[in-house]
């Protein structure tokens, strides 16, 4: 089954939220990318329509953007 | 157990996004609230530091602000 990617980029301000939020989407539907550390992603996440991180892409293809972390310019 | 709350105000351009995320949250774990059917939560959802919706207000305290749909402003 295809899951569900949770974009972010450590990101401190939600942090704790993004947790939050995880802590509420069952593990098996949802996978974590971080772009700070795998910056090999961030072409896939602009692909997907990412603009800012946190950033949740369903498998329906839409994107949902939490908050406000950084812009994927920023996470560059 | 406490639940989170995710208000919501009928916001056109989210609505399939809103659900795909319902549908990542179990049930049990979120109440929904339309603040444009249901006014009399505006003040609540105002006091938990809801600023636009869709909104997720978490079971610590923490606001997830999704996407934006529409200022509280505008739901009153």
């Amino acid at each position: 089954m295809k899951k569900a990617i949770f974009y972010h980029a450590g990101c401190p301000v939600c942090v704790s939220a993004e947790k939050d939020l995880l802590n509420l989407i069952p593990k098996d539907l949802v996978e974590v990318i971080h772009l700070g550390t795998d910056k090999s992603k961030i072409k896939e996440a602009e692909n997907a329509g990412v603009l800012s991180v946190p950033a949740l892409v369903l498998v329906n293809g839409n994107v949902l953007h939490i908050n406000f972390g950084a812009s994927i310019e920023d996470v560059k």
